[in-house]
């Protein structure tokens, strides 16, 4: 297949689609200083302001029209789609004459839970002739590596718990429940439910604050991993500084997170806070490889 | 084997240990009512004052010595280990020498979990000639039955989800998580950790508030049922009053309990609550039978 220069993959840019949080800007600051091209599409009432200077084109959801439209105007190679969204209600949409012909579909994968519901919006770029990207493929910078991420070691006890740890998330996974839990010694107090990590991370530190927890002594972490199966296109799991400033907190001795399938926000902000705060931060390979 | 009267199997009683909480009351008042005997033993610093007029023996944790001595004095045909606990400090109990005896053993099975600690403690009465007996086996009356509990009947669908969350409490059990979650429509949104059954409706409250979960409209239920192979002879799941109290305000439709595997506390109220509340109330065989 002969292609024109202007029109080779490579200069292709790929489309940023922003929901809302910092993880936009750093997909797109990554991108930037690796000399990847974007065009940076952002969701009305949900994105970021701060987007703007990135030549943000604004849109509000449910503008599916209009959105295909600049996909195939800017000759897009593909799509990310990135940012925290709350699950969205139709009265908040603008919904346009495309939108319309996808509203069945959304509304019904919406009721079977976040991955259905982004499984489903992924099909509906792809049809369009747009595949999906994740951020592994346009900012692999930000992707957890295997090892030690910070200064401080975990415990051998810590590795041996996560272990088990990620068999309980294993376990949760068929349910689309359950990116994170907290454990304490061999025990697992807490698992992550529809409130997010920084809910239940805090939930802890209530438990320890009423003594229904000991309050005495470091111990324990928070397990942070992808469910079986996620799509990490479009859903990869993400700490960042607060996540550590909250485990610090909770009076938990560290993170372990995923390896390859969890994002680090702000990871330099975030290793000298674990490291300051006497921390451990370490990528673990959860599934398969040990 | 020959034994006088006044021996007889059916005339001795059952001890009943008391921890916290409303639990014991409703044990000793369904005996009495059933017109079983009970020898009441209270712990200090744990149980409800007003065990007193039960003429409770007050003992503190630790004494086991003076416990054991007791139940073969009143000469006890079991032992029913009743009541609300938190993980007790080492530092709280006033430890015998025959209490001293077991220290190691109840510290080695603390670490690992609620069902490790309670069985060691079954043990421990067992090797002592007291059988454990559930509160099933003494207060019957107490136990969810199967079915329609209160006057309105759950919809089809909350019966169907309630399939799917006993099979995430299944998945759950091997970890010593999870006795209760709550799902709305199809999906599972909160699931109980070390916080408790309150703690984990409260949780889905906020979220309705905070606008992640959609805040209108009534929906979804609070699953409670017991963990498989959870020792049900000393820690029965319980729902009283207050968890009705709480369900409602959590703007949910209802309680679906594990038929035979839950205690309801102060069911009359409970019951009225519900019906008042427009709340279904409703007993499923969890596991095997549907």
């Amino acid at each position: 297949m002969i292609q024109s220069e202007a029109h080779a993959p490579e200069s292709r840019p790929i489309a940023i689609l922003c929901a809302g949080g910092a993880l936009p800007f750093a997909v797109l600051h990554a991108m930037r200083a690796a000399g990847r091209r974007s065009i940076v599409v952002a969701i009305e009432g949900i994105a970021d302001p701060g987007l703007s200077r990135f030549h943000a084109h604004w849109l509000a959801l449910g503008q599916l029209g209009k959105l295909f439209a600049l996909l195939r105007r800017e000759r897009c190679a593909g799509v990310v789609l990135i940012g925290a969204m709350n699950r969205p209600s139709v009265s908040s949409m603008r919904i346009d004459a495309i939108g319309w012909t996808y509203l069945f579909d959304f509304l019904r994968n919406i009721r079977r839970g976040d991955d259905a519901m982004l499984r489903g919006m992924m099909r509906w770029f792809e049809v369009q002739g747009f595949p999906v990207l994740g951020v592994a493929d346009v900012a692999p910078e930000l992707v957890a590596p295997k090892g030690r991420i910070g200064r401080i070691d975990p415990p051998a006890e810590a590795v041996t718990a996560a272990a088990r740890g990620f068999a309980c998330l294993d376990a949760l996974s068929p349910f689309d429940v359950g990116q994170a839990l907290v454990a304490i010694g061999e025990r697992i107090v807490a698992v992550e439910g529809a409130e997010g990590t920084d809910a239940l991370i805090e939930r802890v530190m209530e438990l320890r604050r009423d003594g229904r927890l000991p309050r005495a002594g470091r111990g324990g972490f928070l397990l942070k991993a992808a469910k079986v199966g996620q799509s990490l296109k479009v859903d990869m799991p993400v700490i960042g500084p607060r996540t550590v400033e909250l485990v610090a907190s909770a009076g938990l001795a560290g993170v372990i997170v995923e390896a390859h399938r969890v994002l680090l926000l702000e990871s330099q902000a975030m290793i000298s806070g674990a490291d300051e705060a006497g921390l451990f931060l370490f990528g673990l390979e959860g599934r398969g490889a040990p």
